[in-house]
């Protein structure tokens, strides 16, 4: 089984205030091919000291990938310290000056001279392209040893692993396989999740099964290793179908796909238009909702209506509804839902109005949500949750119950 | 000036689902000595990797603290492994043994056999009591250098280091301080912006500057370090000034603030109110300006008008001049701002419109973003800009470019 050791640069990464996330997607990466992480490192923009961390590392692994100081900046030392480290010059290469200067020519813009640092490269290493940065990356192989240089930002640096170190590392490393099985759960919280399936995949160390939870969204992870595919699944139809059957709808994806992508798909199945009316939510949803390309397909529209007046003048919810039951009501949800349905002619509709806190508006305890829908041809509905965190974490959660709630609704 | 290296042990923080938070805090502490950290490592449950990495620290700093495998378990191997590094022995202590057997008779539980590696202590280092959990601490200090062996668990490491370890670096210590200055920057490219301020920054090595770069919203961080708070404002003030006569305006907070946070200022200050209207941003820009607690103050509420039919329909933008200009045009991101002030009756309106891609819809290049403006007693006004990054990138800096070009018309 190779090792790797995993490099982040930037003397940012040495401040009480950001951390290296990078890694932790990246040993994702690597367990899928059997590749195990040996160490990880930070060191700061010192062109000596990174130079040496490079060396030990290859003095002990066989894949070293390093992210981060690949910028236009001075301080941007990746490049040279691994050619220090590797004893090689940097070598000037026109084909990526000439993709830097397409690059900004298609921007419109003026290329900094300090960019030029972007167009060098370790002698006997390979470019990798990076389609959302300046900063191209570099693939260098010798003595059975891999050396990759990424960029920092995670979207560059993941679709550039992806695309261009997945394939090499593949085509370099034994066969081996691993399968997986992947759910995504909304709607419950991780320990009653966890307490419910636990006694399904405890007793199995092969699947492995990792929980991973954030604002509402849960995910679920079986990884079974195997000599061959069919001992790999039968390994997972062990654990597998169980968890299924004891989630049953909960279960919004199996591919990965968000749950804004699944409501999407539902939509588009149905030939349905959706809108929003938001209140603590304050666009969230709709950002969600529109971040999925495609999306103008389905989204008719929404509101926004943060005040009372808002909401009385945007969506129609009368001043007697909310005098007597307060904006964080169900009756206020099912108004909201109903007003951006007709003012959008769209054919579904979900609202979401609640106290985020700090402090509560209305006397509705802080984290109250009330998801409210309106469809042709039934009565509006409306829902009441108790959500946790804080502001933000309650706003993030409304969003997220919303479109757990549509998705049930559709199904 | 003394520097110093974080050790954290654990095979669970080379896994894709676990992340070393420890250095962080601990960065924050050893700061505030004027301590810096020059590189962090992670390692496994390995007794000779993690010697290794002990011994490499020793020869770099002076000061080197390991986080964790201080249980009572075969995986914890931090004492012996430091041991090692040392060529020193761990030696018995009883007194450790009794406060461990008083620990437990305390709990009415009986101490499990594997509790006894607790009670063992590299030769010549000073146990550090353990008040939250049953692994010792310990101190060792030799030729100027310093280890300190920590437990794993936030609330002990925590705990432990501010009553022991801080007392003990301070008595070490010569007195010195570190001073910040930190500016975040909107509306400008990363190498635009290093090209500018470097001058003025790279003939300095105290203060260090660092910039950091994401999604349209640039973060520079001056450090410096004397040992009186007079000359460390004096070092900064070699830098900071004139790296703020040359951003001028571009510079939005000098404290951390947000830019939703700023304008929200700027909007209370002038008890006016704001209302957005947004298309390929879809929820991004009031999603931010809703983050800020206390925004219903000066938020009317927004439309998300995704399609030509609601824009026309929830903001009144004509047909005749979506046909002859497009959504994605200055005359459309005029009518929708004033379509939005006029329907919520707020003081400012903002709007967004452009292409995020992938296909562009109206024949604008995707990237292309228009941010209107209304605002009283003047004609409406509207700005193009093509922006970087993939759907969502140009999606969050299309928020962003809007937040900014507000702030800039309430300066």
């Amino acid at each position: 089984m190779a090792d790797a050791e995993i490099i982040a640069v930037g003397s940012e990464l040495l401040t009480p205030d950001r951390i290296d996330t990078n890694s932790l997607w990246l040993t994702a990466q690597l367990n899928e091919l059997g590749v195990e992480v040996r160490r990880k490192v930070v060191v700061g923009d010192d062109r000596e000291l990174l130079a040496a961390a490079v060396c030990q590392s290859l003095s002990e692994v066989s894949i070293v990938i390093l992210s981060g100081g690949l910028g236009p900046t001075e301080d941007d030392i990746t490049r040279e310290a691994v050619s220090q480290a590797l004893g090689r010059p940097l070598v000037f290469r026109q084909d990526l000056l000439d993709a830097l200067t397409g690059r900004f020519e298609r921007l419109q813009r003026k290329m900094a001279d300090n960019n030029r640092r972007q167009t060098f490269v370790i002698e006997g290493a390979e470019p990798l392209p990076n389609g959302r940065g300046t900063a191209a990356g570099q693939w260098f192989e010798s003595n059975g040893k891999v050396v990759m240089l990424l960029p920092g930002p995670p979207h560059e640096l993941q679709a550039m692993f992806t695309g261009e170190c997945m394939p090499r590392l593949r085509r370099k490393l034994p066969p081996q396989v691993i399968r997986t099985r992947f759910y995504r759960v909304a709607g419950m919280g991780e320990s009653d999740l966890d307490q419910l399936i636990s006694p399904v995949y405890k007793p199995y160390a092969n699947p492995t099964t990792t929980i991973l939870a954030g604002a509402g969204d849960i995910q679920i992870h079986l990884r079974a290793h195997a000599e061959t595919e069919p001992e790999a699944n039968a390994l997972l139809d062990a654990v597998g179908p169980p968890i299924e059957k004891l989630l049953g709808d909960r279960i919004y994806s199996r591919n990965g796909a968000s749950l804004e992508e699944v409501v999407g798909e539902q939509l588009r199945a149905r030939r349905a238009t959706l809108s929003v009316a938001e209140s603590c939510s304050g666009g969230l949803l709709g950002g969600r909702i529109t971040s999925v390309r495609g999306s103008s397909d389905y989204f008719a529209g929404g509101f926004l209506v943060y005040t009372d007046r808002m909401k009385t003048e945007l969506l129609g919810v009368t001043p007697e509804l909310l005098a007597e039951h307060t904006a964080v009501s169900e009756e206020c949800a099912r108004a909201m839902a109903e007003g951006a349905r007709l003012r959008t002619g769209s054919t579904f509709a979900v609202s979401v109005t609640g106290e985020a806190g700090p402090e509560s508006q209305t006397g509705a305890p802080v984290g109250t949500v009330i998801i409210g829908y309106a469809a042709p041809g039934v009565e509006p509905q409306a829902k009441r949750y108790l959500l946790f965190g804080d502001r933000n974490g309650v706003r993030a959660r409304a969003a997220q119950w919303a479109l757990d709630e549509l998705r049930r609704k559709l199904l």
